[in-house]
């Protein structure tokens, strides 16, 4: 099967960029760390992508980097990985904490002995969020005259504006995801639970080339339409109640969205008219989109546009999130946002309201350009009644 | 559907068992903490599995425990938990780190002021090996004077013997998995690629009344089945090679996985020689398993047992670790084990060997019981030639 990928040479690129912004931070080097849910920042350097156990990149900021795999992964960061050094670390293990008896490992301590025998001082933390107390009383331990530094920002504005690549990966992603929007559409049925509804998005994701889901992926009828963030029942779908799809594929890591709204029969008014309101705004935020445009304006504009249209009190947050390796990641776009929207960045217009009992999501991915946007997904920007 | 579950009743009685355990370690309370992909100690606790943002669980030595979650994920929780005190934190967003401006957030100090107004001096981390720096940093400046201990096994034990109704769960979580194996074998052909064939097994696992995958699916064919731990790639299925699949369900929150090597037309001598070794060595393993058996004997014999026939050499571990929640969790079973086994503790026996282009893994559940065990899972443990 054909599939979209990221070459080792734009790898090598991304290791180069990363180990210019770790110089000019004046760190010595910097160490990145993935779970399998978040996996991001070390798959966008090394590819490898950590399961069951953890991970981290070591990168000193001249040199090889060393990809840092836990006890059972070794054979498989060889084959998944293009990095050349690969080190095996007990606290990349499990959560349930296996003593691996008889197994050996490096510590941090001859990491830096091996890889950089000059000594390090300054070292940076990437990934900070997701960095275990294992990991931090390691460091601390091993390397007790060594200052840690939380270094997300020498990573992360990396990611922000894509290569074409990276594009072509997320094109390919949203349109698997319309491909299993579309299936849901052609056979919900009253009775279906919700989870059977994701088990059709599953099978088609995975039929059409995506790799997994590219987030845990959406499907709620009827209150549960208000959760911002939920996960699928054993609930029954029913008829004339809202339904809610968040479908994403993953290709080659790059994640995707579709979201819309719909049912099976007539909604009531009140219902019909929040929706439909949801999808205006939703085009307008896609309208204000450009190269060149302040990110916090953005969502001033949104906000002001909803509240005068006296709709203000149905609003949690919005309009948009960057997608790329997590469907939701840097840059947000809040009204305390202070970049710019540059060409390339790629977004979700992320249109949620609320009322007590019942809510919807439109959701539609966004590639910036200098006169506006490349839509990555449109085909179901409508009012559906199946 | 009729879906098997755990009765708010059960819950509550966890609670109570962790919290006599809270209190028998000196401890004035714990923090329990989950992600996305690890969520087993905070959902045992409280039914919640936190999505995109992470979450914890903090219970006092006594009185109500609070679930603490994200953001946006305050209806989620209300929804889903049978906890009635939910509190939002800031640490508990998502790894993009949103500023989530105009939200009200509780702090770590407000917290204790609000539910232990008498103070902490002591506050136990469950769940260490995946606590976050935010979490663990935000602990130190808002609770100065408060003493953070490690204190997993103040819950983790409370896991290890499983009652009648998380049996339930895992021996329909096992059905399903034999579901998901059988349409497999029914289906898969040369051509195929890895990720198409778990396509497969995720439409079984949500048709039938899976909420999840139980793990992160294997198929793969050829060379990549000497990785302990992997993915599956876009690479081929072929004829007359060796192809292992895991395929676990996940049924109201409990795991399961059904592991076994097999061909599509006839394999090679040397390969079909050490799989029919691996499945009498795993079968073995399953003859010594009993109630009152000390867990590092089994590894002890185990392993002699496969040295004393030649087979050492393909040797990286095993042959059991527990399941439950997670599809590995403790105790793990090692040599360096010292606990004895107790009836409806639940393991997996897993048996994998490995040689320099192939490997192979053996995987079926079990409950302990007096005489040796309940199988929850056997239809596949033969070899396999589709």
């Amino acid at each position: 099967m054909n599939t979209t990928t990221i070459l080792k040479s734009e790898f090598e690129e991304r290791i180069r960029k990363f180990q210019a912004n770790i110089k000019n931070e004046g760190l010595d080097a910097c160490l990145v760390h993935a779970t399998e849910s978040d996996m991001a920042h070390v798959r966008y350097l090394s590819e490898y992508w950590p399961t069951f156990e953890t991970a981290a990149m070591f990168v000193p900021a001249a040199g090889e980097p060393v990809l840092l795999v836990g006890p059972e992964s070794d054979l498989y960061g060889a084959r998944r990985s293009w990095c050349k050094n690969i080190e095996k670390m007990i606290v990349y293990r499990e959560s349930a904490e296996p003593d691996a008896p008889g197994m050996s490992f490096i510590t941090y301590k001859d990491l830096i002995a091996k890889y950089m025998p000059g000594g390090i001082k300054k070292l940076g933390i990437a990934g900070w969020a997701i960095t275990s107390l294992p990991v931090y009383t390691a460091l601390k331990e091993e390397l007790p005259d060594v200052e840690l530094v939380k270094a997300d920002m020498t990573l992360w504005p990396l990611r922000y504006v894509k290569s074409e690549a990276e594009l072509d990966c997320m094109r390919k992603a949203f349109q698997i995801s319309e491909l299993a929007v579309e299936a849901i559409l052609n056979e919900i049925k009253p009775g279906m639970t919700e989870l059977q509804v994701i088990g059709i998005a599953q099978r088609e994701i995975f039929k059409h080339g995506g790799e997994y889901e590219g987030h845990s992926l959406y499907c709620f009828c009827g209150e549960a339409t208000n959760n911002a963030i939920s996960r699928p029942t054993h609930n029954l779908i029913t008829a004339n109640e809202v339904i809610q799809l968040n479908i994403g594929a993953r290709v080659s890591g790059y994640s995707s969205s579709v979201g819309l709204p719909f049912s099976i029969g007539p909604l009531p008014e009140r219902k019909k008219r929040l929706i439909e309101f949801g999808l205006e705004a939703h085009k307008k935020t896609i309208e204000m989109l450009c190269a060149g445009k302040p990110a916090g304006q953005v969502v001033k504009d949104y906000e002001a546009w909803v509240h005068e249209r006296g709709f203000g009190q149905y609003l949690l947050y919005g309009p948009c999130h960057a997608i790329g390796m997590m469907e939701v990641e840097r840059p947000w776009m809040e009204s305390t946002s202070e970049y710019l929207l540059q060409e390339n960045m790629t977004f979700q217009v992320d249109t949620f309201f609320y009322d007590h009992d019942f809510g919807l999501r439109w959701e539609n991915g966004v590639i910036i350009k200098e006169e506006g946007v490349e839509m990555l997904s449109s085909k179901f920007m409508k009012l559906i009644e199946v």
